[in-house]
């Protein structure tokens, strides 16, 4: 499969036609093949490896081994949603009887499901070139809702892009889904024009600030606006208490380091802040951690630009000093090599120089800071880390003090993922995963880009009411064809609402 | 209680300020309290109710019964949202356990809920001065879901919406709820600049297309963006087939006189369009239907010269004749006092008049429109109303051919809710309920303004990895303190994801 940059290149309303075919197209099939096709698409994936993998490396620097890891969890992640539409819970099927006897007067029978929204427009990122990006998350749980996609590609991986391309769809439609159920799109104005098509029906999106923002202000300013999905940036801070410093400083430091340090620290979860009582305790296993590390080829040139002037702009920074210095080098082709950076600074420092500090570093840099007893980590994270896609709790043993659960309490409030005594890199594909969190995180905190709720991205509820059997969709029939699990309002409860609370 | 229009007027950031300290006092409060607090405004709505009625017939021109039937659906929907949040079922709480054996290396420990976003701002509606007002659907959501909540008031209500507001909060901090959990604001100004305040968390609305989208696109470009929901105009499409007509031509043309004519047609579900194989075998009927009708008052002057004016343009129309041509008179006061007109007119009219015809007459007018064997009534559904809160069909005793169908595949996607052999006025507040459709329905179809599922509007995802029990928010914990359900991944599963699909 080629590129679309050819002379062949479908217009974007040709584009938007066919996903808009292929949509309802796919209505008309049973949800056991929609399944099965996606299941294909993970297979083929996987069968693929060998071909797609080296191309990966060439064009994003990413070492085999997490390659190799990241296609193998790309097509978990494809069955898994394909578990999830043959599940059906995601369709929260809700029947309610008709009730003669309601309050309120007779009550029709009611009956309410989550149906697809139309086709979706999904642009891939950078930094993960399998999972985030053409067979990615926001792929799996689009196809699994049933609606139709079109992908826009992400100039970093043009090659790997049409590839995985080219497998998918001949998988997908090999398994019985309509031509043209996943389609990709390259070139950022093409994307943008199809942002604007009305056939669009909803938009996700992973990276930059900048750019997920840009994007969902076009997705809010449409003449019909749409639903818009971006997962941004995010620094997710980490905060150790005294008691887990002293109980585990070296576990500590070493899992810092790994987790910072880990594709070259190009992660949206990347541990950007840590604060610590004291960084003393850690500086030696960070230093024996760190000296280990061999240089890492970031994505991009721009990339690396972008890091190197941030980690310039931190180490110049009065009260900010290196206990890792780490290393950024050019190649012969202009990418960039680094190692970890480690710097440590204080709340003071942090909260007068955070215009130079507080910015997301995309790349293996992170910044220790120490507290006092004094200080309130709580309000520390409400002021300067309003909106985070992970924050971290490092405690001790048996530790739970008013002060640790009015700082959970607070994360909770800043953050989509709390965590205790781990890590924030490495995103579980479940169903209680929460991969979102308030802006700047995500444009859109009320919905995950990761697990299987994710799906719930892509799907609006439609109710009928007094519908016979033979006009109802399937979910909502009494026979369940589907045999989708469907929750039925309590017997009676109509007429005693109320008594439940009193 | 004296509206806010007075010296001692707190300013907009004050009204911020008070509701995010009601929201954080608010967190720590068990939902049972909550719950109990939401069934004693109820209580006391109805308490009242001798003494808000007759002002809000005064200051709506709304009758007797029809306030005092919306008064107690707006207590019986407090119970309800009440008992919602004692079953917390609506938490959507998902543990995933541990798992060693994940295909994808060892998995933590992963618990997800929904909580509460912050306080909340609902703008209020005119035409429902109980249900979709102070005291409303978005109070009631947001009060269960654990916001602090401000009401923008509207100007149709003032001293009815001050009188209502002081039986709330009196009952909410009565029943031991946080001083300020319930507020008030009026003015559309300062309405506007509370959306823009950083404390307010999300948004709601029922009104205006022109307003609503406003409003949406105020929150939309704020520096954080907040979700929005605006809950506007629609016109409820109507197809009646053949079958239907000749089985109960006078049923539907009493039924639908009725439906069009009650509470002055200033309903959001009022049938607008109705489409019959030949108007001829309704006539009568409904020329019968509507002699009976005596002339309602309108809710205020500009809503009567609003609907006066769309009337006299459909009135004036080329190929449209009135079937019953109603009346719309002032009286000394410069109220609108009307009764119902019904037209009719025909599909190859409607599709050439369209700009004069398609849009919403907020009054008691509807419009026939009478359709050939040859048109396509899904196709026409698709092109005229593309979005809308409801759309119904009536058909025959057991008619199901592909034509119909196919019309109602297409109406679920054009509507929020289907309805059968009924009609839409009339919003039965239940878990499967869905008021909510696309654009221009709502500014946001993913979710619902009536029925139980409009808490989720006001709640976010939040995820815990690896926390201990003592750290876990209750619904989270093993002991399940609140006794709320708890979905478990099933054993297993996560090692054989894509079993089930194969």
């Amino acid at each position: 499969m080629s590129t679309d940059n050819t002379a062949t290149t479908p217009t974007v309303d040709q584009i938007a036609q066919n996903a808009d075919a292929a949509f309802r197209a796919l209505q008309g099939i049973e949800p056991a093949v929609r399944a099965r096709a996606i299941v294909a698409a993970a297979d083929a994936l996987e069968a693929h490896a060998d071909e797609l993998v080296p191309v990966g490396m060439a064009e994003t620097g990413l070492a085999e081994g997490r390659l190799r890891g990241e296609l193998k969890r790309t097509a978990v992640q494809l069955r898994v949603f394909a578990d999830t539409v043959v599940d059906g819970s995601y369709l929260d099927v809700r029947i309610d009887a008709a009730d003669p006897e309601f309050a309120l007067g007779p009550r029709p029978d009611i009956r309410r499901y989550l149906q697809a929204v139309g086709p979706v427009l999904n642009f891939a990122a950078s930094n993960f070139p399998f999972a985030f990006s053409v067979a990615g998350g926001d792929t799996a749980a689009a196809l699994a809702s049933g609606c139709s996609l079109v992908v826009k590609t992400h100039s970093g991986h043009p090659e790997l892009s049409a590839l995985t391309a080219g497998v998918i769809v001949d998988a997908l439609e090999g398994a019985g889904l309509p031509k043209n159920v996943f389609q990709t799109i390259s070139g950022q104005q093409r994307g943008v024009d199809l942002l604007k098509h009305p056939l669009i029906a909803a938009g996700s999106f992973t990276g930059s600030t900048k750019i997920g923002r840009m994007l969902a202000d076009i997705a809010a300013a449409r003449p019909k606006p749409i639903p818009f999905y971006g997962e941004l940036g995010s620094v997710n801070p980490v905060f150790v208490t005294e008691q887990a410093l002293s109980e585990r400083a070296g576990e500590i430091a070493a899992g810092l380091v790994t987790s910072v340090g880990g594709s070259a620290g190009q992660l949206c979860t990347k541990p950007g802040f840590v604060f610590v009582p004291d960084a003393a305790p850690l500086e030696q296993g960070i230093a024996d951690a760190a000296s280990g590390s061999v240089p890492h080829r970031m994505l991009n040139e721009r990339m690396a630009d972008g890091f190197a002037e941030r980690r310039d702009t931190i180490l110049a920074t009065d009260g900010v000093r290196a206990i890792v210095e780490g290393t950024v080098e050019r190649d012969a082709d202009g990418q960039g090599w680094v190692t970890p950076t480690v710097v440590v600074t204080d709340t003071a420092t942090l909260a007068a120089q955070r215009d130079r500090l507080l910015d997301e570093s995309f790349g293996p840099l992170t910044v220790l800071v120490q507290y006092s007893a004094g200080d309130d980590l709580g309000a520390i994270a409400e002021e300067l880390f309003p909106g985070n896609l992970t924050a971290t709790v490092h405690h001790g043993e048996g530790e739970a003090s008013e002060a640790l659960r009015r700082l959970v309490s607070v994360l909770s409030e800043v953050a989509g993922r709390v965590l205790f005594n781990g890590w924030p890199t490495g995103v579980a594909v479940t169903p209680a995963m929460q991969h979102g969190g308030p802006w700047p995180a995500t444009t859109n905190d009320s919905n995950t880009s990761v697990g299987t709720a994710a799906i719930t991205r892509f799907v609006r509820p439609v109710s009928y009411q007094n519908a016979p059997q033979a006009l109802l969709p399937e979910p909502l029939q009494d026979a369940n064809p589907w045999n989708v699990p469907q929750r039925h309002a309590p017997a009676g409860e109509s007429t005693h609402w109320g008594d439940a609370a009193r």
